[in-house]
């Protein structure tokens, strides 16, 4: 992928100039970034909101493949997972910082394709990169972004604030990126066996855009704004529902009834799961990556959002004794477990 | 090092469960937190100041070998180099983000290891470990680190407020970084040929430290608030004191005169320099990882600083038409030129 011999090669710049080069198209936007790339610190006036910081490390071999990832979407991938913890707490993201490590064997051209995905995610998101580290690194490609955000402190959104009878619910819908990656992993496998067979993802862009170019929602977040509703407590689906879910009923010492008929699982995703012999319900339960935002709502506020098709009430929260419930679609109540994504295994 | 298997694995406790055993004892201590780990964000209440942000990637194979480096140290310097750049602004750090990515294989004592060096970083300068990611790596250990400082406007120092005229100085001295990295190779080296060698570092526990353990400048920055100086231009000793002064020269838009004399360089890091066969003087020029500050200051400040030993002032800013200088021992006049450390070669 990176091999041909006309491109740059990165040590060429080095690493002030690589940074240099890289972010020159990124102009500073927000009124709170005083100072951005080029000290040893970037600088941020808040005036009265509070600010909010997150961070994920994406690494080449665990979080994504490069044989089907291309570095464009990958930068946009990157922005997005972070800008959805900020969204997930009812606050805007402002800045970013992004930190690299790659091999010396890749060119410019292939960083330049990473930093044009988060260029777009920045610029869509309204955010200032305004700093990070540029490093070789020995193995794979290691992508660091941490992400600040900004909210007045009654607007905060924790994942404790959850109180019986509140009606859980989610965005969008789920199971599709992780019905996604198994297609990208079905078609990778294919072709390594017999390169002269073309990937089959023919009528599948969904699922496989729920993979690679996940949009954070903060359309959600506005909605919400826009209707009145705090949620009384939010948080993002990246690990899959059940673990986001035990995460607010953990935190918040709640219990809770989740029933399988209402959890939101595009057509696509349920038949393509039926292809690999997957059940769409744990596809959506614990595949994770959605991205989407999972909140609790009070039931005073149920008439301001009911018509809205991109939000699904998929249960309601309980008295701690009652639980962690599952009722599947035939009626049997299930203990709800995590059995989301656990990088170690 | 890792394969006692009476250690604990570290995919049992999984990455919440992981975090939480990490991170226990970590107590919040700042007013400003307002939220540390555990939900989809951290927030933080800066009050009337300015936010400070900045971060760092360490890679295993390239900014650590974990064959002579401890776990611990490597904890403890992974924060270091962060509160660095907070105290270059002159400004104070508070709190900070670690994300580790680490490869199976590791035992929850040797990630334990890692976090108590953390943790007595982060107690000695009184920050608070406020979130991160944890997550597995298919090759070397990651450890990215964001960190959160705060200062008045009026206080924060920046690269390019450097006058013609300054003074400009450094703390402490420099190069011992760089010579103790290659004593720490040699012996590795020495080891790997005969494993019966035990490694001679014996008296050369200063030069060692310094590449292990290094210690952000904290108290050079109280020393400066204490004697009513604030510089004009403010960076931290990561990539070599040539890199550095020309950072700020370029920034300032000034040119400058380096005498070779004044570099302050110890007596250790000078010695065995030579025993390597290397110019001490490029050692400190070159060498990096010393997270001293250099910093310039108004000739009028001379007289508060003058007797303090461990700041040394080491040349003067220019005009920009002056040229960047380096004056020898022997009064030639040389263009001072960076060929400080490069990732990418």
């Amino acid at each position: 992928m990176f091999e041909n011999t006309d491109k740059t090669n990165i040590n060429e710049l080095g690493e002030f100039g690589l940074i240099d080069h890289l972010t020159k198209n990124f102009e500073i936007k927000k009124s709170t970034t005083v100072k951005g790339i080029g000290d040893d610190a970037a600088v941020l006036n808040p005036g009265d909101k509070k600010v909010l910081i997150s961070t994920d490390m994406l690494l080449e071999g665990i979080h994504f493949d490069l044989a089907y990832t291309p570095l464009k979407h990958l930068g946009y991938k990157a922005i997005q997972v972070n800008l959805s913890d900020i969204f997930a707490m009812n606050a805007i993201p402002q800045q970013v910082t992004v930190s690299i490590g790659m091999s010396s064997k890749y060119t410019l051209e292939a960083i330049e394709d990473l930093y044009e995905g988060i260029y777009v995610a920045c610029e869509k998101y309204g955010v200032d990169l305004i700093g990070g580290d540029t490093t070789a690194s020995k193995q794979g490609l290691v992508i660091s972004v941490t992400v600040l955000g900004y909210a007045d402190e009654k607007d905060i959104t924790y994942r404790n604030g959850a109180e019986e009878g509140d009606l859980i619910c989610v965005s969008g819908d789920l199971g599709g990126a992780y019905v996604g990656l198994q297609l990208l992993e079905r078609e990778k496998m294919v072709y390594l066996e017999n390169p002269n067979i073309q990937p089959d993802l023919e009528g599948k862009d969904y699922i496989v855009e729920r993979q690679l170019k996940p949009e954070a929602r903060v359309d959600v977040v506005d909605l919400l704004k826009s209707r009145g509703i705090k949620p009384t407590a939010m948080i993002d689906v990246s690990d899959g529902l059940a673990s986001e879910l035990l995460h607010i009923c953990k935190q918040s010492n709640k219990g809770c009834n989740l029933y399988e008929e209402k959890i939101p699982i595009d057509p696509m995703t349920y038949d393509t799961a039926r292809e690999f012999n997957l059940d769409p319900t744990v596809c959506a339960l614990s595949g994770g990556e959605d991205y989407e935002l999972l909140f609790t709502i009070k039931q005073t506020d149920y008439d301001k959002i009911k018509h809205d098709v991109d939000v699904s009430i998929i249960g309601y929260i309980t008295e701690p004794a009652a639980g962690l419930n599952l009722i599947s679609k035939s009626g049997q109540v299930h203990e709800l477990k995590a059995q989301g994504w656990n990088a170690f295994e």
